[in-house]
C-alpha cells in the first residue's frame, strides 16, 4: 500500500485517551506526509473480551491480556501507554529496556522521581519519547511561539497563564485516582498544562512561588462514607523566568463555568499577545508598530498560513478540533522517530513539568519562593 | 476485524472534497458505531498516476482511471462524487442506474433542471442519496433545530442569515469554473449554505425577492487576457417562511476579511439564537424567561450534552473541528443507508436548495417577489 | 461668568428627551471650548404644574404653558423641540418664521412632505438647524468615516446596517404613537438610523428595494380591546449607494432579546469595518496591508486618538455613554450656529432620512426597485 | 430655583480629576433627586489666573489662590480635594478640624499611617468623607454585589482580579510622581482599584502573599539624564478572604495593549460572575441552575433593571460612560451626608486600601504571607 518504512505501534490502554490516540494516528496518516507508515500492530487491555473489542473497535491486527507481551514482542516499535498514571513508570522502563520507543500520556508519572527514572533510562537507552502534551500542538501557539521568538513582540516582560475547568466543582463529586496525594492535585492536573504553555513560550522558568489550596475537604467515596481530600483545587504561582520575564499561572478544577479556559497573555515591549482555549483558532495580536489610531488586539482567525493547519483545512476559519491537535502530536513524534526533527515534548519535559508542578506544591507548603534547579 | 456487513465506497476525484469524505469515513468509523463497517473499495481519477497515488495515500484497495468501471463492478456499495461539478449529473445518473447509492458533493448540479433529473432518477430507484452540506452536521445546529422545534423560543418570528467570506475580494484574482454563469456565483456556490441552514432550522421557504450583484465584472482569464464575470459576488434575498416567519439571507464572497461568516440569529416570541460559524462550537441563546434583570445572551459552549459531540470529545469545551462535520455527515448517510434514520439530506433536499439559489437569481433578474412551488 | 456671547435656549417638551437635551447642554459646555455660553433661558409645557417643576428640575430661569410664548421671545436664540412628533412641524415652522435656530428631535415630522416644508422653511429663512440623530455623534462613527474618506478600506463595496431592539418584541404591549399609520412603524423608528449611518459613511443611497412587514396585527388599545396595527414591525431594503456600493439595512423592533443592535460592516477593496453599538466604544479593523499571517479584524478602543473622546476622558479605554453623544451633538450645532462648521445634521437631512424611510415603504408595497429622486 | 437645602462645595484642585469632579456634581444633580442642591462655591488653584479661569469654565462663583481660605469660609460644606496625592493630608486635616466633610480623589494618602490620621480625624469629628473609587460605583459591579449577597452563585470559593493597563509600558517615558516610593507604583496606582473591587464584591481580604517587581529600572529624569526607579510596575498576590474564598489579584502599568482591564472573575458553588470594564456595561453570569445543555456565561447588558443605570438611560443597551461613574459616587457621598445612607467609600474604606497595598508590598518585600490585622 506504500513503499514507506512500517512504524507498529503497541497500544496499552483502551479508554478515552487510548482512543484518542488512536484518531491520532489515523489522522496524522491521512493529513501528513509522515516518514512511516503507522502500523497499528497490537493493543493490550485487561481483559480478553475488552482487548479482542478494542483490537475490532480500533483496528488492532492483534490483541492482548498481557501489556509485558507487547514489550517482548520484536515487531513493535512503539509502545504506547494510556494505561492509569500509576503504571507509566513501569511500563515504560520495560519498553525502554527492550529498546522500543515510548508514547506517554500525561503526565508521565505522578512523582517527579519516578518521572526522572524515566528520562534517565530514555535518555541511556537513546530511544524517542514523547509525553502528550497536545494544547501545545495547536497552530496558533506555534504561531504565537515564532511570533515571540522572531522579536514581533519586542523584549517579553509579563506573563499570565491559566487552566481553569469545572470538573471538580461539584463538592459531591466522589474521590478519584486524582485526588491521591500522589499525583493528585488541579495543579498536576491542568495547572501543568498551564505550566507547559508558559515555558513553551517564554522558555524556562527559573524560581516559583506557590499556592496550592483544598476548598473541598473531603468527598464521597463511592461506599456511603467519605475520604478526605488533600490534594489542591486551586493551583496557582508566581513565576520567573530566565529571560527575565515576570508572570503568574494558575490551574483550577473548580472554576464554576469554565470547561476549557487554557489562556494566557503576553506582554512584551512592542507588543502583545492574548489567547484563549475557548476558541483556540484565534490568537489575539497587538502591535505598538500599527499606526496611532489604528491600534488594537488583532482576532488572527487560524490559516494555512499557520502551518500545520493548511494539512487540515484549505481554507482559513474552517477550524481543527481538539482531535486534530492529537494527530499534530503524532505527527512531531512520529519525525523525532526518524531524525528529523527533535524530540517536541519528550520524557525530559515530561520530567520539566513534573518538577515545577512539584517545587510549586512545596513551596506552597513552605509559603517561601524557590528556585527551579537546573 | 468486525461482523458488522460490509458498506463498499467507490470514490470518484481525489482532490481536497475527495480527501475530505475519506477523513469523514475513517473518522465516522472510528468515532460512531457505524452499522456497516466501511471498506474503501476503489478510487478513480483521471491518470494512472494520480488514481494510484491516491489509492495508496487515502488506503484504498484498488484504483481506476475510468469511473465508470467503478458503476459497473457489482461489489461497490455507494458511489461517492467529488469530481467538478459539471459531471455529477452524468455520474450520478448512471450510478443510480446501476443500483448505487450516491453520495455527491455540493451543488448537486449547477442548474435544477439536471438536479431534478438526478432526484427524481434517485426517487424511482430507491436508492439513498447524500449531498455535502456539512455545516447542517454541527451538533450546535442540531441544538439550534431541536430549540426552536421544542418551542424553546415561543412562536418564530424572524431570521437573518448569511455566509460571507473574502476568497473572490481580489478583482486579480483568475477567473474560475465559479464564475461560469452555469452554476457559478456567491449565492450557489456559499449562499447555498445560508439557505440550508435557514430552511433547516425554519422549514420552508415560501417566497423570496432577491438581489444578486456582480461587483467585479472581469476577471484574468490566466491567458494574459481578461474574461468577462457575469455571476454575482453578492447575492442576497428577502424570505417568506411557510411557518409564517419573514427574514433575509446573504451570500458575499467579496466580504474583505470575513473567513467563515456563516451567522444567522433567530428571533422567537419567548427567546432567540445567535450564532457564528467563525466560532461554531458555541451557541448563544436569549430566552425570555430568565428572571428580569438576569437576562442575557448566554454562550453555550458544545458538549456531550449535544450529540454527537460526546463522540469526539468526552468533555465540554474541547472542540471539534470542520472535519468532523464530514464524520457526522457519513454517520448520518449510513445510518440512512441502513434504514435506520431518513436521509439527512438527500439528492431531494439538494435540487431543494438549487432551485432556492435559481428562484432568488430570477426574482432578482426580474425585479420581483417569486413564490417558490411546491 | 464668561465673556463669550450668549445663546439663549428656549426647550419645548420635558420628557425623557428634553431632559436629554438638558443634560446635552450642560455636559457640553462643560467639555468644549464653544464659541457661547449657553444659558437655558425658558422652558415650556402643558401644565403650570410640570413646566414650573421642569424649570426647578432643568435649570431654567423661566416656564411656559405655551411654547407660542417661547417663539414670540426675542431674547431666545434657540427653539429645542422636543414635543411629540405630531407638533413638529407647527412649532418649527413658528420658530423658523420668527428667526429663531430649530433644534428638533428625531424624527423631523410623520411624514415627508411636512419634512420638506420645514427643511424649506430654514433654508429660506437662513436659520441653523439640528434633527437628532445622535449615533452619528459617536467618535468611532467619526473614525469609520474619516477611514473610508482616506481610502484606508480602498474601494467602497458591500454594506450591511442594522438596528434592531426588542422594545416591541411583546405582542400584549399597547397600541401606541409609534404604531400609527403617520410616520409610526420599525423603519421609521430605528430603521431611519440605520440609514443615517450607511449615508454618514458610504455617501448617498441611490435606489432601493423594501420589505416592511406587520408581524404583530393588532395590541391592546388600553381599553380593554384591540387596535389593528398596519406599521411594519420589520422593515428592510437592498441598496445601490451612488459610489457603485450595493448593501442591505434592517430597522427591527421584534428582535427579541437584542436592546441595541445598531450594527455594520463596510467591505472595501482593501480592508473592512465592523461595528456594533452594543459596544460603542470599539471599532474592528481588517487591513489587506497587514502582513500575511498576521491579518485579522483589529479592536480598535475609542481613545484621545479619535476626537472629540478626548475632551471626555484623557485616558484610552474610559469609555463614553449614551448621554455623551448628546453633548457632542450639542456642540457641532452650536458651532454650525456661529458659522464655524456647516450644520452636522440639519432639516435637510432629517428630510433626506424621511425620504429614504417612505421610499422604502413604497417600494415594499409596491414590490419594486424604485430611485431615491435628487 | 430649588427648595432644597443648599450644599456648598469648595474645590482644591482644577486638573483633570478637578473637572471630573465638577461633571460628577453637574451630571448627579441633574440625574438623581439629590437631597441638596449642589452649589458650587469657591475654587482655588495656584495662581490667580489659572484659579480664576476654573471659576469661569467649571461654574465656580468665587476663586481662591489659597485653599486654606476655602477651610476657613462657613458656608462651605464640602472641601473637595483633588491636589497633589502629597497635599492630601495637610488639606484634608484642615478641613476636618474646621467640621468640614471631605471628598478626596484617591489615594488618600501616599501611606497608610497618613491615611490613618486621616480616617481617625474624620471619624472624631464625625465629619462626612469619600474616595473616588469610582469603578465601584458602575451598577454592573452592584449587580455582581447584590447577586453574591443574595446567593446567587452560591458559596463563593473563588477570585481572579486584576487592574493592567500600558501607561506605563514604555520605557522612555518619564519618571514622575506616580513613581515615588512614597506611594508609588502600579500596586497602588491602579492595583488599589483591584483591591477595591474584590473586596466590594467579597468582604475583607484576611491575608496576603505579595508580588512587586520593577521592570523598567530607571526612566528620564526631563533633564536629560535618568533616574532611578524602585516601585513595582507590576504588583500580584495570592489572597485569602475572612469569608474562607482564595484568590488573586494584580495591578499592572505595563500590560501592553491594555487600556482598562480592570476584571474580574468570581467563582461560586452555584454559579460565577465574568466582567470586564473594557465593557464595562455587561456582567457575564453563569449558573448552575440553567438546564443541562442550556448552560453558559449570560451576556447581562446594564439596563434600567440595574439602578442606578435608569437614571441615565430609560431604555437597556444605551450604556452610560465613564463620568457618570463620578454622578454615581457623588450621589452616593450626598445622600450619606444627609444621614440617608452610609458612607459609601469613606476615610475608613480608603485606609483600608492603603493598608491592603503596603501589606502586599511588605509581603513581597519579605517573601511571606502577612495577616491583614484588624
Amino acid at each position: 500500500m506504500s513503499d514507506k518504512p512500517v512504524l507498529r505501534i503497541g497500544l496499552i490502554g483502551t479508554g478515552f485517551m487510548g482512543k484518542a490516540h488512536v484518531f491520532g494516528f489515523a489522522t496524522a496518516q491521512k493529513v501528513f506526509d509522515l516518514p512511516y507508515r503507522l502500523e497499528l500492530h497490537t493493543v493490550a487491555d485487561v481483559t480478553e473480551k475488552a482487548a479482542a473489542r478494542a483490537a475490532r473497535d480500533l483496528g488492532f491486527a492483534r490483541h492482548s491480556t498481557d501489556w509485558r507481551e507487547l514489550v517482548a514482542t520484536p515487531e513493535i516499535d512503539v509502545i504506547d501507554i494510556t494505561a492509569p498514571n500509576a503504571l507509566h513508570k513501569e511500563m515504560a522502563l520495560a519498553a525502554i529496556a527492550a529498546g522500543k520507543h515510548v508514547y506517554c500520556e500525561k503526565p508521565l508519572a505522578p512523582r517527579a522521581a519516578e518521572a526522572r527514572e524515566m528520562a534517565d533510562a530514555a535518555a541511556a537507552k537513546a530511544v524517542k519519547t514523547q509525553v502528550g502534551f497536545n494544547y501545545l500542538c495547536n497552530p496558533m501557539l506555534r504561531l504565537a511561539r515564532e511570533m515571540i521568538a522572531a522579536g514581533e513582540l519586542g523584549e517579553i516582560r509579563g506573563y499570565r497563564g491559566l487552566h481553569a475547568e469545572d470538573y471538580m466543582a461539584d463538592a459531591a463529586g466522589p474521590w478519584t485516582f486524582r485526588h491521591d496525594p500522589a499525583g493528585g492535585g488541579a495543579l498536576a492536573d491542568i495547572g501543568s498544562h498551564a505550566l507547559a504553555t508558559a515555558e513553551f513560550l517564554l522558555g524556562p522558568i527559573s524560581e516559583v512561588m506557590g499556592d496550592c489550596i483544598t476548598m473541598i475537604g473531603e468527598r464521597p467515596d463511592g461506599k456511603g462514607g467519605s475520604r478526605a481530600v488533600t490534594v489542591d483545587d486551586v493551583g496557582r504561582a508566581f513565576l520567573r523566568f530566565e529571560n527575565g520575564a515576570q508572570g503568574s499561572v494558575e490551574g483550577n478544577w473548580i472554576a464554576t463555568g469554565r470547561k476549557m479556559q487554557h489562556d494566557f497573555e503576553v506582554y512584551g515591549t512592542k507588543g502583545a499577545l492574548a489567547f484563549s482555549q475557548e476558541r483556540f483558532n484565534e490568537l489575539h495580536f497587538y502591535s505598538t508598530a500599527d499606526a496611532p489610531g489604528r491600534r488594537g488586539f488583532r482576532r488572527i482567525e487560524a490559516a494555512p498560513d499557520h502551518p500545520p493547519y493548511g494539512r487540515f483545512c484549505v481554507a482559513p476559519g474552517h477550524q481543527i478540533g481538539f482531535n486534530d491537535l492529537k494527530a499534530i502530536e503524532v505527527e512531531g513524534y512520529v519525525r523525532a522517530i526518524a531524525g528529523e526533527i527533535p524530540e517536541p515534548f519528550g520524557f525530559a519535559a515530561g520530567l520539566r513539568i513534573q518538577r515545577l508542578v512539584e517545587t510549586i506544591q512545596r513551596s506552597s507548603a513552605e509559603g517561601r519562593w524557590i528556585r527551579i534547579s537546573a
